[in-house]
């Protein structure tokens, strides 16, 4: 047991090894269908997208995947990162209970983003790969993107949700800063931005669209792969690390978590420190342990959306999965959290979520903004707008400790990343400017048609 | 000796006291004098500006100065600060040189500036002061202020340098985030404000003019006091946690630097790291030690200016302090490294360079941007254009090692914040839209005219 704020470890312990909970799931995950065919996909189905390495972590059902010397040497410029005992915000909200929360912004790129950055651009580079292309939303992804093609020597190409790179300026100039192209999206540079800018010239852009047009130009060109910062199975496998080094941490604190709390667009910075810790639940090693997604109410995929096939992008071009969805067309109002505005979730967190292993609730955008700068001016750091969304869900938690008088629990959340590239997000707050947007019982009937009859 | 890349302490090791360099100086510090009486000021004079405990240590000749409990506890949401061995880059340049730098932009304000403001806000706190009132420059400051002000209960006013409010609206909102007010400087709420503007409308503003009008806010009002950022013997005082931190991580490093290298502005970041170095040099115990001073050639205080009384601000509120200037009406250039804009030099850190103590270079912005952008592809932090400053110069002396054929050159260098409100300067230099300014014989000339006579 340590009095320390800052529980640190050493380099020596960043974990050596990824953990798969495909190993551990009860059931399996269904299989991904072709868009054509809608039978289920082999690993040469996604050669023109991924390199091989990173196909075979997809499927694979081995419990611990080593972690690349390359990697674990360039996570040692951040990781171990710290878990924080948010003693002052304890404090300020009276609360018995204890608040930890794992900090991912201090990486260079600011959030949890960069674990499977650099994993990906190793994978990459090591198969012949010249260029990588992605898409991002909040910025976050990108950046963490073009940090890690810097890296190891990658051009990179960044598909940036309109929103974003117009609400977003600094980030678009960190991504050039490592030297990647930054397009707003829809663009004019693919087929499928064309189309949609055809479609809808004033549209504001999503994470859906900017995916087609990331995956397209990645399947025109021979040395060029796609990268994802989220959803897939082997990304959320590299983020397992955060919640390998809490387990660690929480033991050093002499504590064990009663909730483990992350927010979800995608889902892996939730993965990443959950599922380690869901282990423990399925092993019984922790039957009662609650585990909660936390997402925005405009954009309530788990909450609110159908557990169907669908595709990961608007256009259609990428496989069928099966997970909650809002519909593949559904394009999420311009909320402040970008990176939490994406129609589907990862399969493995929809799987988890169908099983009953993990719950979810949704928020509104203003109370989220009022507990971050809570947050802030208890614990100093501004979070991210997606991050604030975990620490209000921490905060009730906390409150409700409190009003129960229960003086024993112990509340674990995920900190994904600061909120200095989202200034504008709390100028909107702070003067009253943010709307508070639910998704709509019209809205769910739209998207339900939108589904592809499987 | 480790092989760690990130040399961490446990809070334990936190210092308990700082270092108070006034003890060890060869030859005293000339006096500070009354701008009216042109005599000595005593604490008396200093009473409406700053608390009695402040003013004491501004004057203070005891080696070691305790850090208060709460200013301790506060401390440990992000110190002790990382050293963190900059592999990476040592590898770019193909140095023999080994390079360390003192990291202290992970704290919550981002740079080294909330060292001091904790303790200002403490001792202002406790002898009943309601509302701080302080200036700007690039913004680092007054995020650091208001965020020390929130922390213990106090208002907090901010007058922000026009041309960085301008060119960094997120640090501006950041400041908001906590609390605090903030005005464009020159700006209509002050005597000296108001008159600027009538003389200069367009002025870019400088922070020898928002101190002439944070000064005359708080000795206008009884209950509010003045907060200064750099410049000041108890600021430069409180800074040396960085040093003394550095000092116990060479140790466990297994090294001692040949050369310490921080940029100036007021002098606070460089003097927090060195001043414990020299210490060394000055006790005998490292003879050769190099100090090395970086500053920007737009703003030459120590590399251009003359040693002279001047005045601290630029209306001529403040008492007249001997100190390198480039003459009190010097207004520079809208260079980005904002935090450098100053006409003046701590006098601490300018008698150590009369005394040949130290040593001090400067350089122009863009070769600056070039070795920041350069140490972002290595170590995968931007750095503040401020702190660029002292990268560049690590990085020629780690080349220099490399020509000379060196191999036992060690450098330890103070990267004081990053980059992440700065971005528009990055965006700048990418797109080569950034001037080189040097400072010319004829603002020498006209600076030395504007000195008062003593």
């Amino acid at each position: 047991m340590t009095e320390e704020t800052k529980i640190l470890l050493s380099e020596k312990q960043i974990p050596e090894k990824w953990y798969n909970i495909q190993a551990d799931l009860p059931v399996p995950l269904p299989p991904v269908l072709h868009p054509g065919t809608r039978k289920p996909i082999g690993p040469a189905d996604l050669e023109a997208l991924f390199p091989m390495e990173l196909i075979k972590q997809e499927v694979s059902t081995e419990k611990w995947i080593d972690i690349p010397d390359e990697v674990r040497e360039i996570y040692r410029l951040w990781r171990p990162s710290p878990l924080i005992r948010a003693r002052r915000l304890e404090k300020a909200l009276g609360t018995p209970a204890k608040i930890y929360y794992k900090y991912e912004g201090a990486s260079p790129a600011g959030s949890h983003k960069l674990n499977t950055a650099l994993a990906q651009a190793y994978y990459n580079k090591k198969e012949g790969v010249k260029r990588l292309s992605t898409e991002t939303g909040a910025g976050q992804w990108g950046s963490a993107l073009s940090i890690a093609s810097s890296f190891f020597g990658l051009k990179c190409t960044v598909y940036m949700v309109k929103v974003s790179y117009d609400q977003k300026p600094y980030r678009k100039i960190m991504i050039q800063s490592f030297g990647a192209e930054v397009f707003a999206s829809p663009s004019d540079k693919t087929a499928a931005g064309r189309k949609i800018l055809a479609e809808m010239p004033d549209t504001s852009g999503s994470l859906g669209i900017a995916i087609s047009e990331a995956v397209e130009d990645a399947a025109k060109h021979d040395d060029v792969k796609y990268a994802l910062g989220s959803v897939l199975n082997h990304v959320l496998l590299h983020q397992t690390v955060i919640g390998l080094e809490a387990q660690k941490q929480m033991e050093i604190a002499g504590d064990y978590p009663d909730v483990v709390i992350g927010c979800v667009g995608g889902g892996s910075n939730f993965a990443g420190l959950a599922f380690p810790f869901v282990a423990d639940k399925i092993s019984g090693k922790a039957k009662n342990l609650r585990l909660v997604a936390v997402e925005p109410s405009a954009c309530p995929t788990l909450t609110k959306g159908a557990y169907a096939y669908d595709f990961g992008d608007t256009v259609g071009l990428t496989p069928l999965i099966k997970m909650f969805t809002l519909g593949h067309t559904f394009v999420p109002p311009g909320i402040h959290a970008g990176g939490l505005r994406y129609h589907g979730m990862a399969p493995l967190v929809s799987h988890l979520h169908k099983l009953k292993l993990i719950e979810a609730v949704s928020y509104l955008q203003n109370p989220v903004f009022e507990a971050a700068l809570l947050f802030a001016k208890s614990e100093g750091i501004i979070p991210a707008p997606e991050a604030a969304h975990a620490v209000k869900c921490a905060v009730d938690e906390a409150i409700a400790a409190k009003e129960a008088g229960d003086k024993n629990k112990t509340i674990l959340f995920n900190l994904s990343g600061h909120g200095h590239f989202d200034m504008a997000a709390y100028d909107a707050y702070l003067s009253g400017k943010l709307k508070d947007v639910a998704f709509s019982d019209d809205e769910m009937r739209s998207a339900l048609k939108s589904l592809p009859q499987i």
